[in-house]
Formats: C-alpha cells, structure tokens, sequence
C-alpha cells in the first residue's frame, strides 16, 4: 500500500510501504478513508517533536472502515465506519479508568502518527480499538465526524470544559486558527454572554465572526487589555483560552482574566512563560493546563448528528490522498493559502477479504 | 483608649488614641479581648504594603464583645461575644453574593489593620458586623477560636479546597509556618493517605511531625523531587501547596506536582516567578491563587466545637494586650524565639454603657 | 394609593389602601412599574394558601422605580429603575450567606404577597432591597425583565440546574404552562441534544415547539413512556423536569428517566406521591426538590440584556394596573383565553419627593 | 473441585463442580483465598433473586490469587494475587467509559454468584479481569482487603458520596449492619461534625460506638425525628443515609434530612414507598439511589494501605470454605449469633500449572 511517511526533519514522501497487521488481540486494521493534516504534523516535519522516528507514517484524525479484527475485539465488526481518535486508551490503566486517556500508562495516549504509524496511508493498524474508535451513526458524512478526531474535543475539553465557561461569562479567545475557532464554535454549547476572539491577522479576525465570535481584537495592533477592560467595565474576562502557544499570548491571558477567573491553556508551548504572581497570587485565579482525552466525543457526536455543532466550515481544500504531498504544501503555506483544515480523501477500494481466520491459523 | 499604632516603616508604639465610634448603621464597636499577630503584620512594619498609612492602628485577627450596635444591625447585640475576621463582608456586592467576601467591593475585604484601623486596641469599630463576624458557641474559650480570624480559613480554603484534597491523595505542603500547620491540620481532614511537609528548619519539620505530617523533607539540604517521587512511585503529588511565598517555592511545587494535580498557591508573592509550560502544558495540572474568603468559618467552628479541630497548639507566646510592643519583639525574631502564634489578651474591663441611644441622638 | 387586595377565599378588590411606609432602615418604596399574575396568586386565591391573611395586597413579580429608601440601603437610590423579585434576601443567615435565600431564616423568602403586602399595587414596601432587588440595565424594556421576577429563575435553578442539563442531553419537560417553557427556554442555555415536552393540551404543545421543543408528547392520548424510550433507545430521559405538580405527572418521570439521570422536581405539590423505590434503588437515579433561591437572576439579567434570552413572547395579554380584577379573570381562565402571562402596567405618575430626610426627622 | 451451589429457594450444598475453563481472550481463573457470605446471598436462597438459576455457584466477593489466563490479559499474571469486586466492568461500554461500572452494558454489572458462577468456590471464572481485577499490595493480608470486594466501596459511594458529606456535617446513618458500619467508617474520611446511628436493635448500636458513633437512637423505642431536631437545633441532618431497604427507615430518612440535605438510599427495597412532595417540595432535598460501581476501590485500597481504614472489625466468625453450609447458617441467624461478616479460608493448594499455553494449542 502507500502512506505518508516521515524520513526526517524537512523530509517527507507519498511511499509504498509494508500492509499493516494485527499485532495483539486488541487491535483493529482500518482502511482510511478520509483523513486531514493537523498543526503538530507541521512541527514534526520540522524536527520539533524527536520522539517521532524517521520511516514513521504520519497523521492522527481519520475516519475509516474496519477491515480486520483482533480475537478481543467486541464493539465493532469488519465493516464498521468509524472515527480513529488522535488519543488511544488501553481503557485499563488508573488514567483511562479515570476518562484521562490522555495521560494513558497502558500504551496508548498520543501514539498515532508520533510512537506509532499514523493514518494519512490507505490501512491504518488502530490498537485498543474497542477503547479508542467510535462508531459513526448512519447518514453522516465523513466530514461532518472527521473533526471530532482532535479539534472539537481538544478545544472542548481543554478550553471550554477545562475553562468552566458558564452562561453569562464574557469568554476571550486568544488565536483564531482551528483550535481557536473550535473553541468559538463549543463555547457556543454554553451560552455565554460574549465571546471575544484576539488574533494579529484580520483575515482570522473576519473568520472568527464567521464561526461566532461577538467583538474581535487585533491585539498587534489594538491595546487588548484595554479594550476588554473596556467591554467588561473593569473586571476582565471570566475565562481567557490561550489557543496559540508563545509566552506573549499566555501572559495576555493572565491580564486579561478577571478575579475569580480562569486561564484554559491549550496551546503547546516549548518555552517558559513569565506568571505574575505578585499580582495574581490575590486575584483567586485559575490556570489549567492539558492534552484532550477525547471523553467528550460521544457528547459531541451526538450534537452532530442532531445538526446543534457543525464542523464542516473548517475545510478549506481538498486533496485525493494520493496527493498528500501537495496537501502539506498548501496546509504548511496558511499565511497564503488561507487553508483551515485540508482534506485528504482515500480511494474507498473495496476491503480485503476478512482476515480474522488467516491470523488464527498463522 | 490605648493601641498599637503604626508610625510608618520600622515604627510602632502603643499609644494614646481616640475612641472608635459608630460611623455607619453597619457598625459594632467591640472591646477586643484576645488577639494575635500575622506576619503581614511584620510585612507592614518593614513598609511593604504603602496602603497602610501611618497613624493606623494594625491587626485583624480577634475574639472581642460588642459595646455598640449601629441602627441596623440585627444578629448581634451588645455584650455578644464574637469572632472578628480578617475579612470583612458588606454582604451586597456580587463577589459577596457569591460568597467571595475577600474580592468584596462594597467596602469590604482585607480592610482592618490595613485600610481602616485594626484590632490590636482596646476597642475597635467593625463594619458591616452583621455579614462579617461570628458569635462564639458557649463554652469555647477565646484560644479556640482566635486562629479562625486568619490562618485556619486561609490554609483551609485557599489550600485544601482550592487544592481539591480527597481521601487518599498525596498532599505535600511547602512551608511550616503558621499557613503550612494550619494546612496540616485541615487536610487532615479530608483523610489524605499521607501529608509530606517540606521546609528548609529543621525545627519547623519537627513541628510539622507534631502537627501531623507523616513524612518531611527539608528541602534545603535534600532533592525534595527525587524525595517526593520516590514516595509516590514516580507520579508526584496528588496537591502541592504553596505556603511560603517565594519563587523557588512555587517552582518547586510545580515539578513535585502529579499530572492532573493541582498546585494551590497560599503564599503572598513579591515577584513574578517562571511558569514551565514547555513542560506543563501537556501535564493537565491546574494552579490556583487567592485570597481567603472566610466562608468556610461557621464550618470550621462547628469542627472546634465538636473536636474535630484544635488551633490551641499554636500558641507558643501569651503577652498583655498592653505588651504589644515586646510581643511584636518575640515575634519577629522567630528563628530564634521559635514564636508560632503569640497571644494578646486584654483586660476585659466591664463594657461601657449600650450606647445605641447616644446614636440616636446625635 | 390603591392596590389588589386579597378578602379572603373567592374574593379580591381593587381597594383604597394606605402607602407603605419604610419600617426598617433597610426598606425601600417603589412605585411599580409593571407587575404580572402567577398561577400561585390563583391558589392563594382559592384558600389554598391560608398563611396569606385578608387584608393582603397580592403580587410578587414586579418591575418599579423606588421612590423612598431607608437610610442603611448603600446600594440603590431614589429614582433606580429595578426589578422586584419574588424571593426577598436578608443577605445574613446561614441559608443566604450559602445562596439560598429562598430557605432564608432571617425575615426573608417568599414574603411579598404572602406573608407582607405584595405588589400588585400603585405603591410597595421592599424589604432588604440592597440585597433582593437588581438595579436594570439602560435600554431594557420592563416586559423584558419581568419574568425575571419569578418563572424564569424558577425554571432556570430547580429545573434546569438541579437537573444538571449538560449539552448532549436529551431533557423532557412535563407540563408546558409558563414555568415548563421557561424550562424549555433555559435548558437550552446548555444546547441539549433534544428537548421533548409532554402536556395533556395540544395548544400548549403547539406553543412548545415555538418556544424551542424539538420533540411534543400528548401524555393525554400516547404512551408517553414508549415515545420516551423509542427515542432515546430504550435508555430514558438524562433529565426529567416535572412542570405540574400532581402525582402523576411525578410518577411519569420516575418512568422516563434514565439510570444515572435526575428529575428535577419543580411543581408545587399538595399531595404526596409514590416512589418506586423498588425499581429505582438500583438506576443511579438523583431527584431534587427546591424553591428558587434566585441566586442566577444576575447571570439571567445580563443574557437577556445581550439577547440570548427573551422572555416576552411570555406576555399574552395586557391591562392597565387598575383593572387588576380583569385581568385576574381572564388569567384565571387559561383554558378559554390562552392566557400565558398577563402584565399589568402601572400609571408611571411622578415619584412622590424623595422622603429620607423626612424619615430622619420622625 | 467443590463449591457452595445453589439448587433453588431454600437449597444449597457444597457440591463437586467441574472446574471453570477460560471462554474469552480477557478471562481470568483465579483460585478463592478467601471469600464471605453478604445479605444479598441470604435474598437468593429465599428466591427473592429469581434471575438466578438453580445450579449457580453463589458469592461476589474474595481475595484470591490468578491460576489462568486469557490471551488479552494485559495487566496480569499467574500467581498474581488479587482482589475480585462484586460488580464486574467491560471497560469499553458507554456506562464503564464513565465509571458507572454497576451499569455496564457490555456483559458486566453484578454477575459473579448472579447471572454467572460466583466465587464461593476453590476456583472462579473471573471475565474481563482486566478492568474488574485489583492487584493486591504487599503486606496485606486477605482480610484487610476482603471488604473491599462489595460493603466497602458500597457504603463509600451509594452513601457517603452520593450523600456528599462533607466536613462539619452532621450525618445520620439508619441502619446498623454491615452496610451501615461501613458507612461509618467511611464517613469519617470527611471528618463530619456528628455521626448519628439510628437502629432498632441495642447490640447493633453498641457496635455502631464501637465503629465511630458519636450518637445512637434506637427508633424502635425512641422518637426519632425528635431526637434528631433537638440535636440539630430544629434543622436535621445534613446527610440521611438509608442502609436497611424497607419503606419505613426511607421515610425516616425524609423526615430528618434538613432544609437542602441529602437523603442517600443504600438498601435494596422490594417495594415502593411513600415520597412526601407535599412536604418536601419547597425543602430543596436531594435524594440518590444506586447500586455500587466500585469506581473508588483504588482510593479505598490506598487508605487501608495507609492504615487510615480497617475492616478488619468487621469479621466475627472464620471458616474453612468446606464449610460454607455450616457458616451460612451462622450468618443467616445473625440475630442470635451476633454474626457481622462470616470469613470462609480457601486451603491455597499449589496453583496448578499455567496454563496459557494448553489454551493456544486448544
């Protein structure tokens, strides 16, 4: 088959690679059959993320159809349409019995496309599948899901939940790329009064009111702490979401979050940041931190299929999966290109033969 | 009447004043019977906290009885004996109506001893005494009660609840001062499975033994990290508490920290301190800040009167009310005189007349 | 002035009645505004509510501009525009310091036309009005904050919070009278999956679905707890709002909840029920009772002054405040005149000269 | 082998059983240690249970050590030793993924001594061991842990956390057998002010003193609800836990609760009862049910790691597990023997052989 596969910093190529196989019990093999590139595969393109070894195929959001199963598997059958999550849980550990899948200790978490191969390839080998996919409900298409394989409960969780946003809050929302916007989009989920939207680019800005955002701030340009000030006669943000990852953007939060308020973190940062305790160690403040579990998504599957969350905006283009290499290139050009989420769509080939018997006999 | 007054950095005196007088229907005045010195006190007298203005008198942690009622006041009469906070509530303002009496913006908050006169007087004027004191249970003796004026609620709410303790966690408290044995005494409980205390006093962490930690560590000479992830197979601790006010105590509490804790920052911080988000981010911990609101007061109360709760070992230090002086000497010369709380009592001369009338008058 | 006087079972007139006059320094006079009928002024009406003595003025919902206040109300002046509400705070015993001033044990709770005379008159005495009444935002008009008064933090707090209506959920609503569409108004503050209300009258369920039902059950004529399980899969309801108040309708949600759900009970009940514990021990199921405590009336304020609420298509007919008795018939006779919510307008005449000093003088 | 079997209402024997074989990738066989007799098997030899078929091994709760296992078992080996919960989780259905293990949809729930065979046997089939299985530390023996397997963890949740006691609280606990002492226990892991125990037997209230009361009512004799409300100054408790499963001790628990308590329901009730909304409406009561999920038997194996519980008092009669008949005829006539927890020791022959191997080659 063929795949996207990482051959080291600045290097990538559309391969033909090994079919995977069911390595465990536990394990499921997916044909995919739509896939996206996310901003973390950026990163490891440049070097950024070194745990991620070069011959490792790349990508984490897909949505596919199983084509084998391991002996364990009981949730799902050959054929089943589904959503390969970026997070894996092993559903046994102390952490995924507590919903932390993230923080997983039994050999899942983030594994897809970083320890393990990844899904931007025609099979995909999903471990601990009965733990970590979901079945798709009839009459949704695999554009409507795909965002719920990182996004959606990323900035959900993360952000919304983790943020405790209630109805009535003024949430501030700093970075309007996709993570910034699906946090407009779940903040949503809980009325709040104000949703403000900070970003440098005015092209974002526009977009955020597009996805619901009711005051935008271009905070290169306008005193940002003053004009939320403004908005809230004083007392500042109930919850500010950091949704960028640079020291600059987690500092504005903390000057813009009202006493007794909530700093979400979501960005991933690589360098320290700066906290003025001396000015908030009175304020009664609350800064959370953390990788999505992805414990929401049947919660946001479900507001899908009921038409209350829509995801779909998101797609800016769209590229055969063979064309994965093209489809980095104008996803890594954003600044020109304009592109949110790229869309990779497989052949959708009929499956292999079921397999389960050939692995009994081997 | 005669109180401890301010006479700016470094300066202080027990002095002639005037009598307090009702000022707002609000208002009590009250004969202060025992009361005691906080460190903040210590940090007015080097100057740290310009708000205070010279010709203050300082305090605001007292048991006293009430010798004058305001037109308005229902739930007190004179001669009741009360618990007067370091907080003060006006009971009105939306932070007081959500129980965040220390964000009060209707006049209250950390105002005795610092905006307005304190306690450390024969008498002294309580504002809004309907909505910020406490009548003391019969049979409680002032030492019972003094220290839920400020320690007890401060380690209590900002630490243990802030901090989210639950039965079987690993809470590990930096700094045994006051803050960090009251946090000692109140995590307890909340039946954690074990309570590390770290200090760089050998003597404190002794102290710490007798108040009930079951492991200390003094972090000045030993790798308190390898220490604490030795203790807890690698994970780190459930809750950090921060009762010191340094950066390096911070710091040190965000590395001993598990992933999913929480670091509850107690201490009163002078300077900004460096937030490791390179390492954090992904760590799902949560920090929070803040004042004491005292709402947990009438619960901690009803903890001392049924002896779930006893502050009276704090007492290392009894002086006259009228040896203010001498009893700030012994006080902030704890090193050596291993002073933990020093107690002022006061003549408890016969109240004056009510003086509701005279009011009335006016 | 004048007022709508209760006379006792069955009878009620629009009487000459002596003004208020301010009784504690924590009193304030209001001219009212606008006012509006509930269905309990109805059972008050019928002997229902023997704590209400002759001699009365009903009402408890009202929008008015004060014209006295007494001389420890810090937080209003003459002149303010403010929203009256059915539960009255004193701000200072234990059930208001925790939020629930309608459990207040310091004169407060539902009083206004119950136990005190209420406001369906020219003139009314608010008692506690620092911390019972809610200053009104500039550019709102009285119909839009009246229901404020009661139905919406009613449904609002016992229904929709007790609830714990999470987004994703599926809400069923029994009983479509105005507290049971103010639910429906409220749940989707939290964006639930699917809102189902279940009413015996087809003209009320109609005007479910304009109110934002996605799903309408006449428990009159279908099998309401098939229709519930069809929908949900055989799982329930996550919440159940009962709406009504008879023993059926509790019974029903005992039915249609789920394992691990709740119901929220909000009607005003006169007969006890049965509970099915011999079912339920085992479902996981949570049942809440309540009173408004209208601690949610500021978060409730600011949504419907930023349009994310509106309460006036509440409003289906209109009078002016002196044909109180009219409009007591045609309220009175929902069945035949569709009557929703019917508001009463007051004259708006001068306020009389402010009258402190007066008071001081006295 | 041999094992206590159930051979309809009224019949039991220690029987010869064929031994239990692996029939699923995540089964376990585990030799019985040790193992005890609960109420709810006292319920099935009567026929109250009728889901179980004549032929069952009975019991749900024992130490043992793992003989076996299946080709997807992850997170243990043979000769592990552990504990075995009464409530078994398959770790992957919506219920398990939330923690509400007693709901599980996916082949778990309450199955052990129920739908499958059970554990009062030298052997037990043990499914999904993986996610229902806990290892047991070093240093404990099996009684330390024996009570972990069901009257533990039930009386934790289904009470005291369902009950959200808290700090301070007063909580009245009706019923004192197994269930309701663990209730005690456990309940002073949240330090309340008072702990009431309400029995009609005086034996049963001694030994509740004896476990932790600091008061006890026998409301066969005594007035109750008086009692209660003079102890509480006329406001009930904080927290009512039912622990005896018949309508009048639940109505009890609804007239003591106070304004804004919680009345939890522990026991197993044939039968409905009555609900007081006449009365309970306006009170903001919360009531929960719930079978057990053993969501917290890691926390509850810490603290007995700790030292910080002990069920060991639970135990007053030992027998070889040859003895079954014998030693449920003295907990079954508990009243005369003063039985409490009845031990049964398995011999702990020599495991036989892994037999992993055997499996793969089958």
């Amino acid at each position: 088959m063929q795949a996207l596969v990482y051959h080291g910093p600045g290097q990538k190529a559309w391969d033909d690679v090994p079919e995977p196989t069911l390595q465990a019990p536990t394990d499921a093999i997916v044909r995919i059959d739509t896939t996206t590139i996310c901003g973390t595969d950026l990163h490891i393109l440049k070097g950024d993320v070194p745990a991620v070894i070069p011959g490792t195929i790349l990508g984490h959001e897909a949505v596919g159809t199983i084509s084998e199963i391991g002996s364990a598997v009981t949730g799902f059958e050959v054929g089943d349409r589904i959503l390969i999550s970026c997070i894996t849980s092993c559903g046994r550990c102390p952490s995924c019995k507590q919903g932390r899948y993230g923080l997983c200790t039994g050999g899942g978490g983030w594994i897809l496309g970083h320890l393990i191969d990844g899904v931007q390839a025609e099979y995909a080998r999903i471990p601990f599948v009965d733990t970590s996919a979901y079945k798709i409900p009839e009459g949704l298409t695999d554009e409507q899901v795909l965002f719920l394989a990182d996004i959606f409960p990323t900035a959900y969780e993360v952000g919304i939940l983790n943020g405790q946003v209630k109805p009535g809050d003024v949430v501030a929302i700093v970075g309007a790329g996709p993570i910034g916007l699906a946090a407009v989009l779940t903040a949503k989920l809980y009325t709040p009064a104000t949703i403000v939207v900070l970003d440098v680019a005015d092209e974002r800005l526009e977009l955020a009111k597009k996805f619901g955002a009711d005051v935008t701030i271009n905070n290169g340009i306008e005193d940002a702490v003053a004009r939320i000030m403004e908005l809230t006669e004083g007392r500042g943000a109930d919850v500010a979401i950091e949704a960028v990852g640079v020291p600059a953007t987690f500092e504005l939060c903390s000057e813009i979050v009202s006493s007794g308020g909530t700093v979400a973190n979501v960005g991933v940062h690589g360098s320290p940041v700066t906290l003025h305790l001396e000015k908030l160690w009175i304020k009664g403040v609350t800064i959370t931190t953390g990788l999505v579990d992805t414990f929401t998504t049947p919660t946001l599957l479900k507001l899908i299929a009921q038409g209350r969350l829509d995801g779909t905006p998101f797609t800016t283009h769209r590229f055969k999966l063979s064309e994965s290499v093209e489809a980095y290139d104008v996803f890594g050009a954003a600044a020109e290109t304009n592109a949110l989420k790229v869309v990779l769509e497989g052949e959708k080939t009929p499956l292999n033969a079921p397999k389960r018997e050939a692995l009994a006999l081997a």
